[in-house]
């Protein structure tokens, strides 16, 4: 029984810890998002890719689910007391990641390759990868012009009004080939509650992962769910439901359901799990013929991500069965 | 009264603290070594401008002399966890200098300016100065082959049997101009008690250096002093002796004396320092009509440099106005 999980930042991670908690680690495979990556004071950062192998290792940081847990910020201390920019906050142990990973591919090592000696370091058995080794950066257009997605997100901690998105090279960005295989062997793929708009999306346009998605044959039975980053018409984390506000999109599960669609209406999901305090969206759900689990999805506790996943992978095996 | 220092690495910032104790800030001018600079995991590490500019601003560690106090070394740990080279330890805070010197060098900066944008923020007060802003790897050749620097002092600990050295560029390296200033204003030039074959002879090849230091004319009142790095045949500190040795030479103050030369005998110095465990030497020295300083050099404590400092511009002075 194959999974894949599509994952982002924190929220993506928390889902991906609460699979690998109750997955065989050879069963689960990883796919996370490279739109946010970028080189900073000449070091390669992949913010999500790291809160996933931290959350996975259980060395991420307990409270802001991104960054090493026990951190120390001398490094950082150092480089602001010269005058270097400090609008980016890097901890020490952090740094000693990005330190060897921006070695790694100055030597012609592939970030798949690095992540996997990365994953192997750090105890992770679950197969964590990069959907592309080429980097696809974010580019957000906002009221205030392009900016690369750490500008938006972190220096300007996303005030600027969002007008839409560039994932720059993305159209000959190549698939890491084990994504692929994974994703043709899934039975069940999960899309974290991740932001669907610069986590996932991101993810999903990459040549050939949306098609292998789609694909339906009489003998495909594999499951795509989703589970809505927003609830109660709030983002858990990050900018997600002020993206869909500024696009007209009034924030909500249903919202999220309608960005990624229903196989047989030209979609990607068979199924969709959402928070029950987001129950009065079941009919419209239905209307759109997605199957549904309604559960509480917010993930406070390692127990409450183990909870969620157990419930979202039994949910999964339902809608193949039938 | 203008003074220059050049300076290597824990003994000339010893020496060099010391002048920068007792001197109007804005008549020391040091010159420092930058054939031990090098790349590492992408980034520009120049231990000599370092450790001469920590030990001015007193950010140095009281003990082992080169990188921070307070030092903490997660980076170093978490990249060491990775699998990542560990032969050159790197402490967080200085972590912190190497990105940022880094980032601005990336950017177009000299590193000239990039030491004395350091130095302001720093608050040291004195102007430092890299002989030069072009790169002089020093290569040391041995009976292992030719190595790097940084593989030869810290991978192999000094190890291997030296032959010789290559500077490397150093013909084409053009000098800072504020070096050749500060070197034409100066009354006193002290050589601190730094490796002469590694850390002062790369200042001294430089174009331009060792003819402004052997000038001489009838008006021009200058001195040039060393201090010897050696006390009773042993370095304080380094490989200084052990090179001597390798190149049949016994080590002890004279040799070094002898490394420098005197002016009059197409040297460059006018005097030299020596401890007084080595006075025994005194008649030699006077053969090389070296005007002599002996005294305790050895540099325990802020308060020995300082006294050390003292008499050496002392004795400059007294062979300015014989």
């Amino acid at each position: 029984m194959k999974v894949v999980a599509l994952a982002g930042g924190v929220g993506g991670a928390k889902m991906a810890s609460g699979l690998y908690q109750i997955l065989p680690p050879e069963d689960l495979t990883i796919i996370v998002n490279v739109g946010d990556d970028f080189e900073h004071l000449g070091l390669k950062i992949c913010p999500d890719l790291d809160t996933v192998c931290y959350t996975l290792a259980e060395i991420a940081h307990p409270v802001t689910g991104w960054g090493r847990e026990d951190e120390s910020w001398n490094a950082f201390e150092s480089l602001a007391e010269l005058g270097g920019p400090v609008w980016f906050r890097l901890g020490d142990r952090d740094l000693g990641t990005h330190l060897e990973r921006t070695h790694l591919l100055a030597r012609g090592c592939r970030l798949s390759q690095v992540t996997e000696q990365f994953c192997r370091a750090w105890g992770v058995d679950s197969r964590v990868f990069p959907v592309s080794d080429d980097p696809i950066p974010t580019l957000v257009l906002t009221d205030e012009g392009q900016l690369s997605f750490q500008e938006y997100f972190v220096r300007r901690q996303c005030h600027p009004r969002v007008t839409g998105f560039k994932f720059e090279g993305i159209e000959k960005a190549r698939p890491v080939p084990e994504v692929l295989q994974a994703l043709e062997e899934a039975q069940v793929v999960v899309i974290c509650p991740s932001n669907p708009w610069v986590s996932i999306d991101p993810i999903l346009k990459v040549s050939g992962v949306r098609a292998l998605l789609k694909a339906h044959h009489p003998t495909d039975h594999r499951a795509v769910l989703a589970i809505s980053p927003i609830i109660a018409g709030e983002a858990v984390k990050g900018p997600a439901a002020k993206m869909y506000t500024e696009f007209g999109v009034k924030p909500s599960a249903l919202a999220v359901a309608q960005h990624y669609g229903e196989q047989t209406k030209g979609g990607i999901l068979t199924g969709f799990v959402f928070d029950t305090v987001d129950t009065n969206h079941l009919e419209a759900m239905q209307a759109l013929r997605l199957k549904t689990l309604i559960t509480d999805t917010v993930m406070k506790t390692p127990a409450d991500r183990r909870r969620l996943a157990e419930e979202v992978i039994a949910f999964g095996f339902d809608l193949i069965a039938t």
